[in-house]
């Protein structure tokens, strides 16, 4: 009998943080929810950042998930918007080590290769691939359907103690 | 009668974050207290960013300070550097904002004009002058240094409201 095994999936950002819970049986994907955290950006940046932070803190404890994904911010922006992409990140990942789940971070190419079969693909194509993969979840913003394939991908990647602990 | 304000000034750093508590009564200046927070580089990203947001929310819990002030990452660096330095700054500043503490940031130039009286003051410049305005500190390591400077600044731009309403 296959275990069940929930993972989490976060594509951080300042203002608009996607994430998609999934769950992996054997082989088998299925969507349980996703969403988006929107912070307003009028108000001070720390406190934009204890938003992402409680948050997500507040996704892991609703969902309980056994894992988490982040992806990777892309680096090859201007070093002020690598700074700020770089706030958003730390909060999540903060809390998600707070709430105790293992995180493990991809690059944007790694989830393109394990949606798509490329790592060269377009957003769009990504949206299309999870839709297809998880049809259960129906229409979705890019936030979301990133988070969703950076969940996906973390499902590829587990690590096999995980998949014999989980309940 | 003034009021006494305690100000916690941070020098966030993916490895070593700077920290120092000072107090404000009128323009006198006292030393409360000075540290580095160090996170083993060994450890999953996720668990340094954590263990910087946990250490900074029990600074912020045992020194109770009325505000803080944040070091601005320097952005003339690469844009994996100010990734990486993005990161420790996002979980240090989500910690004092979900400990409810108003955070300042500033820039390191109006640090440094603030304490030696010119923007591009070199370390040893800035050390020499914390240790002036703060006798009491005694020796400390560079990261600290930075962060009592920082607090100083956070003194020197104190909004009316904040130094009327502590206690």
């Amino acid at each position: 009998m296959s275990t069940t095994i929930r993972i989490l999936g976060i594509d951080p950002g300042l203002r608009h943080t996607g994430w998609g819970v999934i769950e992996q049986t054997g082989a088998r994907l299925v969507h349980v929810a996703h969403g988006v955290i929107s912070v307003d950006p009028g108000f001070p940046m720390a406190d934009r950042l204890g938003g992402i932070f409680e948050a997500v803190g507040e996704l892991a404890r609703h969902y309980g998930p056994h894992a988490a994904g982040v992806e990777e911010t892309l680096v090859n922006a201007n070093p002020r918007s690598a700074l700020k992409l770089g706030q958003a990140r730390g909060a999540a990942m903060a809390a998600l080590s707070m709430a105790g789940i293992s995180v493990a971070e991809f690059a944007p190419r790694k989830i393109k290769l394990a949606i798509v079969g490329t790592g060269t693909a377009d957003k769009d194509q990504v949206a299309f691939m999870v839709k297809r993969l998880l049809p259960k979840a129906g229409e979705m913003k890019s936030d979301s359907a990133d988070a969703l394939a950076c969940a996906i991908c973390t499902a590829h990647h587990l690590p096999v103690e995980l998949k014999r602990g989980a309940a």
